[in-house]
């Protein structure tokens, strides 16, 4: 069994195959991490926020890290992407109009902000099984 | 729709119910975030490692962020548990004995080491629909 690098177009693809994935800040040095609802719109992961965490790290242009993942426990198959990039806070008249019609919605609470991450860097793996099975 | 802040009862009965999750470690300033197999082995988490990031956070004693999450998205349902902690690599010969007895292989790759995680601190959210339906 092994941990396979993916290219980043595998990468591109798995992220628009799932809807949930998770966004870690970083609070007063301690990692917090949080589930969300999210879209692919162009380049950037969006996805909708409430006030809090979040949006304060959106409102501030933070370096945030991105994960999304599957895994078959019963198969051990499963793979992995982790975006890294700026959290903006999208305040733009047009564009907020554009993205309230996109069909994402928050994973809990009001979500009544919309928080979009450009895409800056991204790495997957995927676990492979060796020839002999292990 | 709101979220409930659980009981740390409900978290760790959260944490049993599942396999997979992920552990969040900050390197050179950014945060990287791996799925990982887990159970709960009394009051810690634990997980296989091979060498790499999640080997060097332990052998530091590095204070990381576990998160294990479910959602339903048709239904809109769903709760999020988030655990900090210090992550410690297992090296007591009686203790490794015992704990490559316990269930658990690692997520990818060669996991040949036993990494657990002490529960210090816990906290979750639930989805939570409003009477209305909203």
């Amino acid at each position: 069994m092994a941990l396979k690098e993916l290219a980043e177009r595998e990468c591109f693809q798995l992220l628009a195959s799932r809807v949930v994935g998770r966004v870690a800040v970083v609070v007063d040095g301690e990692v917090r991490v949080f589930p969300v609802n999210y879209l692919i719109d162009g380049d950037d992961i969006v996805f909708r926020t409430g006030d809090g965490t979040k949006l304060d790290a959106a409102r501030s242009g933070a370096l945030v890290t991105f994960e999304v993942d599957a895994s078959d426990p019963l198969y051990h198959t499963g793979w992995s992407v982790m975006v890294t990039g700026p959290l903006e806070a999208v305040t733009e008249p047009s564009e907020l109009h554009r993205m309230h019609g996109l069909p994402v919605r928050a994973w809990g609470g009001d979500g009544r902000h919309i928080v979009r991450m450009p895409i800056a860097r991204v790495a997957g793996r995927r676990i492979e099984r060796a020839a002999n099975g292990t």
